[in-house]
């Protein structure tokens, strides 16, 4: 009976309000709960990796709502997506991509069946429209097949996982960077060991190396303006600077390469 | 059981905070949702407007607090507003200027009921100490007749509703500027039909003239900077510009007049 | 069943949201709702003080979740406090500094008790990994000594409360500035009386002297910039100016000294 919002509508105007009076509308007894409505407007990538940040804190049940939509009006579709403990609800334009990477299984059903949708749909605010009502409704237990066919051909995100290459290379990208010029990459910890660390491997930004793995941000002895790994809060492999950002350092933007070179076992 | 909150206070102080807390000491079982808290501070007119906005969207029997309160500490009177699907609770200072025109009907009764007050009401902080406490009562079920006196002589908005003139021109105004720059009008579907505009009938602001009436926002062959009438998320008449701000193309300032001409006929 | 949350997250990151998802899932059930999560980044001072303007609203069985804590990851202890009717959960940094002050009595017990904590517990996000878990166990009543032991060496505020000097002369201080420049002090109504006021009691801050007492900002026949005390709206004595910033009138900053002289009698 979660729902929970993110948004790009900001908490100024009414949209964040009006959504959820429509996924209350339809199901008064839902807690309504918001991630963020402060999405940069447009960005949904970043909306994808927030998503992905947060989402798994939600215990199973839980619906949640993602509305960063550039392509409302468009012929973009409406998608709800059924995993194991949670279901989404949003626009089929990627802000789902990191979600589809993340969780053991998970199904795409495109939202055609307009008698879950606001009588009068308008042409910019699906939010309100049709992803709050369906939300609503699959909260108060509507299975997701109602809401209309099952489709294979959704949109992912070009940089959702990273890739190995020929010569054993991990080719990862940095997905997202923080307010604190942390790099978040898409890097988990299936894709790499800290132990290969220990062992030679090194990660590269550009002409930059990576040589220190660290399990703590807090101060050390020793802390030094030295970039290094760390497994973050989001359970992906970042990069960071002590008191500085990684992102300046590197020169680094959003899908930027990140590379891993195999441990060639010399150090061992 | 649900009850909204809209205000001026900002989100970075105590002030919203205290606002939910004396709903829920009211009201334990209320389940409070912020509309927002970003109204530029002692903007009446804008509170008005996003109340209108998102409202409807609400279940019937929401509760709806709404402090942009200028005058708090003077004589304002301080009300709740009955209507057949929602309560308002708030200053008497025309915040609920657009509810009374857009509801079938309501009743308007001034807070007098002490005891349903805080133990202390303070000289500034009515919303936490007076409407919050009101508003949670309401939720559980408490009649609103039980709150003091009704009353008929409450504030209405000046550019509430839109007057038809003697030779037939329906004068509305511009009551809202979107962070976009789109001017959303006090014209609602009953003033004015789309038709009339296919038949001749053309929008005014100053020396402008809109001659063009879209159904949707999106991308268009041949989409230009022509400013253009669409019906609003609203559900209210909106001038806008493809990609510009109507407000900077008009000139246009809230308040600002908008007049429809008749349809003379001549194209029919 | 209500927890209440007030970090220094910001909205726009997913910390916010991964908070609510881990009080959630330790308590389904549990309402959710937000004080603030635009305390300055790590001043616990400003956490502190708006946790105490604003936690007394909310009705008894309430659990606070107050997390502005720049030692995190470090030795710093985690806390739950309980009180007659609330209980809090945190960092011990001081955080609940001015809560030990108002409340009639508290117990404060150290979170060892990692059974209640998130199974992998990261080490920058506390707040999702420790506080939340532990506040959701609480609400769902979990009594408070299952989390740790009582602790009595917890971390206070230097200035949480006003001290009597030899002379009678009541020394208080500036905790916080409000965004209109009204500086709030920690002196209650039982430290000091506006009868006092009458009889001659002046109140110091530096070189200037707050001559008059107030018992409402609102505009007065004679409103001057002559600064003025009034009890504010959070329960303390503020210093204020009529449509002037007050901080500004004094040069002051939080933590600067406020003087009560003891009223001489002269008057009488």
């Amino acid at each position: 009976m979660i729902v929970t919002l993110l948004t790009d509508f900001g908490t100024a105007d009414y949209f964040a309000g009006a959504l959820k009076g429509a996924v209350l509308a339809a199901n008064p007894r839902a807690q309504v709960i918001d991630i963020t409505h402060e999405i940069p407007p447009h960005d949904t990538e970043a909306g994808a990796f927030t998503l992905l940040a947060a989402f798994e804190s939600f215990p199973a049940g839980t619906v949640h709502v993602a509305v960063v939509d550039p392509g409302v009006g468009s012929a973009r579709r409406a998608v709800a997506v059924s995993t194991p403990s949670h279901t989404f609800v949003g626009p089929d334009n990627g802000i789902f991509g990191y979600v589809y990477e993340r969780v053991p299984s998970f199904n795409v059903f495109q939202l055609t069946n307009e008698s879950y949708f606001r009588k009068e749909v308008s042409a910019t605010f699906h939010g309100r429209d049709i992803f709050a009502p369906v939300a609503g409704a699959l909260s108060r237990g509507v299975p997701v097949a109602d809401f209309g066919p099952e489709i294979t051909d959704f949109v992912r995100l070009p940089f959702a996982a990273p890739v190995r290459e020929a010569d054993g290379t991990l080719s990862g990208s940095i997905i997202h960077i923080d307010r604190f010029g942390n790099c978040i990459t898409n890097i988990r910890p299936r894709d790499f060991s800290e132990d290969s660390f220990k062992r030679g491997a090194r990660i590269r930004v550009g002409e930059r190396e990576v040589k220190c793995f660290r399990r703590f941000f807090a101060d050390e002895p020793g802390a030094s303006a030295e970039p290094f790994a760390i497994w973050g809060s989001a359970g992906l492999l970042e990069l960071a600077v002590f008191r500085d950002s990684a992102a300046r350092v590197f020169g680094a933007r959003r899908g930027r390469r990140v590379l891993i070179s195999e441990a060639t076992g010399a150090r061992e």
